[in-house]
């Protein structure tokens, strides 16, 4: 890497430079179909998202706290009638989500490893350490990153916490990624720059609240190379 | 801090700063409690150590793995029969682990303490994520740590890989740890130094394997601090 900016860029990675919440909610079909004769659709979707909600804080982010809800859902869903056969059908849905191969978003490869030429790229990505880990290296773009870091939240104090510890300033910072809520608000709250660009869903508990949308949002990721060189300039 | 010394102090967290294995062995028992119905303690044990080594690649350290492991465990142990009842016990057991408070072992606020006045202390700990810092909040000693790494494997590429970014050499790091597979031997490969101070009891997937056995072993973690001013003169 011949670095010639001052910029750093970030990338987000679940849903910015692969698919993630596609392969969850395609578990989510799973579980629908094995608790179909417990409830309608509606009510496993929010009973789900209600055990989701009141887990985040104690699970944290991943798979396996997904895999854990899930289980509770099961067992409320159906008044404890739920089978171990069924169960088990759960925790395998999970394993299958953990041992998913990764597939790189379009465009991704060539922006990434066009970025890396001119910049210094950092990886800022949430959920289960050994997973999000596995994820990078499977990605394939591990050496183009400067940084990796596998963060519990993406808040405005772990952005700030990064950046002082590459010793990096928030207005050299510029964040890409799909969440309005974790990577462009709190970046633009630290004094950064950021970019949305949108995957096709979006997890319920990462929609925004509506409010500062000073930001460019960008339907194909590739338009992020001119951005960041008009910013770089 | 006023650092005085070139020498970088690791300090492993579980077992070596605060409980842990105990916590996870009390819940061992409630589940030989749970399933003794379904068999012996001893055929218990072995199934889910069994399924913790088979899932350890996969799921990382910590306890949300752990409870998966378990639900297994009464699964397969029960030959599918387990009631929805006992596998939502097992998920309250886990969230009761996960928000257990932090219990700190003898002497470990004092020495901390001592050491950081001299010293730059890391703290290298492994388990989920979130657990973990949150853990290391509950702990009080945050403040006292020049820099807090939660990996998810101590081998000898992760210790190189964490001192690298700090710009530590090998030569100049202590690591303290209750684990000789985690927290010495990996150290000593890449050039460190080490000094085992042992929990009263060890997980079965952290025993080392005898052989190398050039390092200090200190019964009491206060007799750490001589030594290491020892190392630092």
């Amino acid at each position: 890497m011949n670095n010639t900016s001052s910029l750093v860029i970030g990338f987000d990675g679940d849903d910015t430079l692969w698919h993630n919440e596609q392969l969850f909610a395609d578990t989510q079909d799973q579980l629908r179909e094995l608790l179909g004769h417990y409830a309608d659709i509606a009510s496993i979707d929010s009973k789900l998202l209600e055990i989701e909600r009141r887990n985040l804080a104690i699970f944290g982010y991943g798979v396996k706290g997904f895999v854990l809800s899930m289980i509770e859902t099961a067992i409320e869903i159906s008044s404890s009638t739920v089978s171990a056969h069924d169960i088990h059908q759960i925790v395998m849905m999970g394993k299958a989500l953990l041992e998913h191969p990764i597939e790189l978003l379009d465009g991704v490869s060539d922006v990434v490893n066009e970025l890396s030429g001119r910049h210094r790229l950092i990886l800022v990505t949430k959920g289960d350490l050994l997973h999000q880990e596995s994820k990078v290296a499977a990605s394939g773009l591990a050496d183009l990153f400067w940084r990796v870091e596998i963060v519990s939240e993406k808040d405005p104090p772990t952005y700030r916490r990064l950046l002082d510890r590459h010793a990096v300033a928030p207005i050299d910072f510029v964040m890409i990624g799909n969440s309005v809520a974790s990577d462009v608000l709190p970046v633009l709250a630290i004094g950064g720059r950021a970019v949305h660009v949108p995957y096709h869903i979006t997890w319920a508990l990462e929609v925004a609240a509506a409010g500062n949308d000073d930001f460019p949002t960008l339907s194909d990721l590739r338009d992020v190379v001119p951005l960041v060189e008009q910013w770089a300039s």
